[in-house]
């Protein structure tokens, strides 16, 4: 458990940074109402027919995503820390607090930042315990699937 | 990551119960000061030679265990949860708040409780990510193990 033999954590981190045309309060609402995530969190063509989200530090939280083909994928996880419109970190390392998963497999820490003209600079810090997870992550389409996912959470905040 | 097909949590959990004989409020201070823990948290002849504890939610800590023959162990940790005097949650699965640890191996949570007579109902229930790693905390001994740091605990509460 020594720190000096972990791997790098930036080895075992993948970031999607994005300047949205939106304010802070709206993405972040975005991401924290239920009605609101159902909108937008699944990379269309899959959908996210049901959230429910008790958000404070450790609340829990099940997001059930479908497949085009209709297949359902409920995701458990926790909230670790809430700080409205600006920081909201999450883990699927439980289930709720604090029961352990079946495998962490990582912790994402969502930054909200005021940038020009009424926007804000997102940004996506997703943690994993392994590198191997990392890369899996990153094969499956992380930077394609969450930048498609960070422009449905950009055009719902605009409107709403 | 159903839930569902997740191993029992009671299946992955042990859990020690001790009445002691000092207030719960002594029992905290013993396990959130680093003065104090130093004095009883390794089950002698091991012994803490160095303890730095940041008590909050998302606060760290790193608990240095010397052995016997004068090897030195570093535990490195963070808390999800501080209710004073009344419960104490930590993890190995993060370093720091959030840096995954090389390895997620138990969440600990502590509670105490008023017992007659001044006396404290106290419960460590430490979780494991796996049965397989809930196997293995039992057979090195954690209920020997938590027994004795229990009794120097309660020793070192009563005088305080």
């Amino acid at each position: 458990m020594n720190a000096a033999t972990i791997a790098p954590a930036a080895s075992r981190e993948l970031v999607l940074t994005r300047i949205l045309n939106a304010p802070r309060e709206k993405l972040f609402k975005c991401w924290t109402r239920p009605e609101l995530l159902t909108q937008w969190f699944a990379p269309l063509p899959w959908t996210t027919p049901r959230a429910e989200m008790d958000v404070r530090p450790g609340g829990a939280s099940t997001i059930v995503m479908r497949s085009p083909d209709g297949q359902e994928f409920p995701n458990s996880g926790v909230y670790l820390e809430v700080v409205p419109n600006e920081r909201l970190v999450f883990t699927d390392a439980y289930t709720r607090a604090w029961v352990p998963s079946e495998k962490p497999f990582m912790t994402v820490e969502l930054t909200f930042e005021d940038a020009a003209a009424g926007k804000t600079k997102y940004t996506a810090r997703v943690r994993h315990w392994t590198v191997a997870d990392r890369e899996a992550h990153e094969k499956i389409g992380f930077h394609e699937g969450w930048g498609i996912c960070a422009q449905q959470l950009e055009a719902l905040a605009a409107k709403i």
